[in-house]
């Protein structure tokens, strides 16, 4: 069915009905100038993130399901929000859509966002929808609450460094969706040119990409998750970071950005970094650095903290977090300790950045 | 300078620095995973709005200076606020920009957000900044506070209808601007023709627009304003709007609205609509009807809002208010009486909509 069909009205009607509010600090949602949110003192700050995708930069609908997108785009916003050692509570949503784009489609996109939402326990109150004249655009709000919110700027010398998780997994699945797509086009391009563009009659060869036992890079790239339970986890331990950020430009980036802000240098240790077996497994396939893609690979949403040494007993209870170096005085700099023990390399950040000239 | 000299980061940091939080309640601002806002409970609830403008669709930089179209961006959020009888405190800003654009570019759309703030007492407290494929895309979510929000559903049969300030202004210099835009590109492509492309050595025809007499309508489109001073006015005169919203698709949708919301009708009188000398003479020029523009021109970001009768007293000592029309019971629909009084047009929302065929 077009979009035309509904109007603009209609549209933003037909996807946010049935959409019911779960949280009681939701007042209003959908169908006003404003969403209005009541949150008590109890609860603590409000804490608001806000992410723009836009296809050809962020996505690729080539690989990218409409649902998994719509799942993804939430899941990034409720990522930064835990990153603040937070609770997301309420997102406003809005689309930029081209014509090419049908009701099912966004029903689609819809119904990934709103599994998100339930899942993650989130009210979508509000948004803008719009016709584009060029691709997708997807703009995320993401509003919560954090009676105690952790700042980037907080870690001090000696604190230990820790990640949730395992590192580098969806950037593999990255490099291994873009592998298939070129060789799906290259033998799409080899038929067209054989059959005169299918002028012979033959048909379209069948592609099937081959991702047997690569499911879980996959998922991380396509359908990653954002950290509530490490979160949870570090509250019921009395775990009490003094810095937190979530891992999406890479570990190396987000380590630099922790240490600037507070004024410290870090050393990590090469052979502590978490690492998958398929992401290893994969790297060596593509004869890729695994420490490489697990530095600076990008869009893992774990979470990256800093935690005072005190603790260090308590943060080894809580499971799925790793130790991964320690803290230092600012003059020593940000270096990660090679596997064999000998030598320093400095960090940069290597992490995506679509302004960087080709 | 091209945006690549920064790259993402160091472009954030060159856009926000010097950014000074103006209000207590904005804890932290630009740098972390999220921006940390804390109101206080006598200040009341929380309101939230986002708008997606992107180029091609809601503005075109052939005639919108880009300091213009920042300030606009904001003020367009900014009034979505006030139309909940609230006050905007913080925005966040997320920008799409393509290769074409410049740092100084940048500066001057920056220049105009900072100015709204301002101006509005806002802080740009966050955001995002990604490369585009296409055009420039801009979206903005606004948080406030509103001590007693006031909803598009709360109209009842025999309010009184009243509109802030005056329609059809912003539509008219829309038209205008498109003119000109025409004969510029008229003159422009005849110059080519019969220069060969400059190739006689002839220089291309300086333009000149003929807006004088006409600077009125061209800031109602270019620059709009919201009604912060509206919203004052009416709290200090102990007016309790029933129902409020901003007219930015045009009076006649945003009636139908109300009404629809609330489950009442409504009659607007013709000879009522707040007409300005200049949007009048305008839509003689153009030959254009001038009440079609007043209710179905849309981006006037007036304040549409119904008030008991008892508070007819107070609100016609609020200046910048007119009354036009009184609510109904839901059956008699909504309807415009002509200026000769003898008859009833339905309301119909013939405002912008983006998604129709052409």
């Amino acid at each position: 069915m077009e979009i035309s069909h509904y109007g603009e009205f209609g549209l933003i009607r037909h996807l946010t009905e049935n959409i019911e509010l779960k949280n009681p600090s939701s007042v209003y949602g959908v169908g006003d100038d404003c969403a209005v949110i009541n949150n008590t003192p109890e609860e603590g700050m409000t804490v608001v993130t806000t992410d723009l995708l836009l296809e050809g930069i962020h996505f690729d609908l080539t690989y990218c399901p409409l649902r998994h997108l719509g799942y993804k785009a939430c899941v990034v916003n409720f990522s930064d929000v835990y990153a603040m050692m937070g609770t997301p509570r309420q997102i406003t949503v809005s689309l930029g859509i081209s014509k090419r784009f049908s009701v099912e489609d966004l029903d689609e996109l819809y119904a990934g966002m709103k599994l998100a939402c339930d899942i993650y326990g989130v009210d979508l109150v509000g948004g803008d929808t719009s016709a584009s004249m060029t691709g997708l655009t997807i703009s995320i709000t993401a509003i919560g609450v954090a009676k105690h919110p952790v700042y980037r700027n907080g870690a001090r010398p000696n604190d230990l460094v820790c990640v949730s998780g395992d590192l580098g997994a969806a950037y593999m699945g990255l490099q291994l969706l873009e592998r298939e797509k070129a060789v799906f086009w290259k033998e799409y391009d080899e038929w067209r040119r054989k059959s005169n563009n299918g002028a012979d009659g033959s048909e379209a060869p069948k592609f099937q990409p081959k991702f047997e036992g690569r499911e879980y890079l996959l998922e991380r790239q396509l359908k990653p998750e954002a950290r509530k339970d490490i979160v949870k986890a570090l509250q019921e331990a009395g775990v009490t970071p003094t810095s937190m950020m979530d891992i999406s430009d890479g570990l190396s980036s987000e380590l630099l950005h922790i240490c600037k802000q507070s004024h410290v240098g870090c050393r990590v240790y090469e052979e502590r970094l978490p690492i998958d077996y398929q992401t290893a497994v994969q790297a060596e396939e593509f004869n890729l650095n695994v420490t490489t893609a697990a530095m600076n690979g990008g869009e893992d949403y774990e979470l990256l903290f800093t935690v005072p040494l005190e603790q260090h007993e308590r943060i080894q209870q809580v499971s799925g977090v790793r130790l991964i170096g320690h803290i230092t005085d600012e003059k020593l700099g940000c270096a990660m300790i090679t596997r064999d023990g000998n030598s320093e390399v400095m960090l940069k950040a290597q992490g995506w950045n679509a302004f960087t000239q080709d």
